[in-house]
């Protein structure tokens, strides 16, 4: 299990250069992202709704409130579409025409159904927590029985997928490498501060070790 | 012209605190984000594509290969959805339940059409290039005829958008404030790192000033 079948729809038409069908390279890409974009189409009106996820294996959760209009379509095994973008540098070129972004992005095709096995809801629901900051699940309190029925669960099989990225400088055309401009790329990256304790936080309680390390560290 | 009439589709329901119909609210957000996740139907399959865009009055436009599938798909006027998303912190609650993230959304709602007038395609590519480095546009080559027939502009009129936002701190149930867990903010940003110049930029040319100064600075 690597590459994916390519579909006519998911396949990278412009640009193949930049496409790839392998999961091993999405897997990363969707678990280092906090949210994704979720596409749906109701009464042939498309939406899209940025959403807090998590990857399990070959499947993508979603969660959200039992009466939410957007998860009861969902949860009727709609098909849909669950883009993660990095944007990493906007890229100049001596021309307009080749200005360009680095990006990495994963789009991601399948079907939602809902779960309603409780003992699966109460994993998933953990690993979201992780999802949002690996190590959290094991600290707070996890969701009661009367939460994990107001909470609607989502299972999308990732049935297809493809990865298109840029990396790298402008690419100028040969009669333009004279011209005065500079040229070359901004960088950009998501940066995360350092986390701010809540107003009525007990004092005593101090910063947990997940979040004194790594992309959390002050 | 401040609030857009709600209708059903884009009436935000579930928590409607956090949401808004106001395009004062909305442009600011629009046009500080440099990319928006693309949303269209092909055949009820659902689409979601990562977009580099710019908004001038109430339009977004989007731009990329005549050739593209995409593109060609969404200038026959398809209905189309544009979000955008700022991510602004993680937010941790004493409960798993009530984790969540602090935001500010857009979700436009409209209908693509091809504009092909040479000159209006030129002026909005300017501001393309602009909507990525302020100030870019009257530095570099500009596109040529060649260039601008090979690039295929799309006007998308925001005919209708909802704002929806989350931010501060989490709320926890009474019963749960006495537990002993960091309860807090993780603030996340979109953050640009020092201009890196083309490996082969000629080294007389110096930075220029739209990149010295803001979001750009070292």
């Amino acid at each position: 299990m690597t590459e994916l079948p390519t579909i006519p729809n998911t396949r990278v038409r412009r640009l193949p250069e930049r496409g790839s069908y392998d999961r091993e390279l999405a897997y990363p890409l969707l678990d280092a992202a906090q949210i994704a974009h979720v596409g749906f189409v109701v009464d042939a009106q498309p939406y899209v709704i940025p959403m807090l996820f998590v990857r399990i294996d070959d499947c993508i959760f979603l969660h959200g409130s039992v009466g939410s209009r957007m998860l009861q379509h969902l949860a009727t095994g709609a098909p849909c579409c669950v883009t993660v973008t990095h944007l990493d540098g906007l890229v100049l070129a001596r021309s307009h025409f080749n200005h360009s972004a680095n990006y990495r992005s994963v789009v991601v095709f399948g079907h939602s159904t809902l779960i309603s096995d409780l003992q699966q809801k109460e994993r998933i629901l953990l690993k979201l927590v992780d999802a949002l900051v690996p190590g959290r699940s094991l600290d707070g309190r996890a969701a009661n029985r009367k939460e994990l029925a107001a909470t609607a669960l989502l299972e999308v099989q990732i049935e297809h997928l493809s990865v298109k990225t840029r990396s790298g400088g402008p690419k100028d055309l040969d009669d333009d490498m004279n011209l005065p401009v500079w040229a070359g790329v901004v960088p950009l990256q998501s940066a995360a501060g350092a986390p701010i304790a809540a107003s009525d936080l007990n004092p005593d309680i101090r910063l947990p070790s997940y979040l004194q390390s790594g992309v959390y560290a002050a």
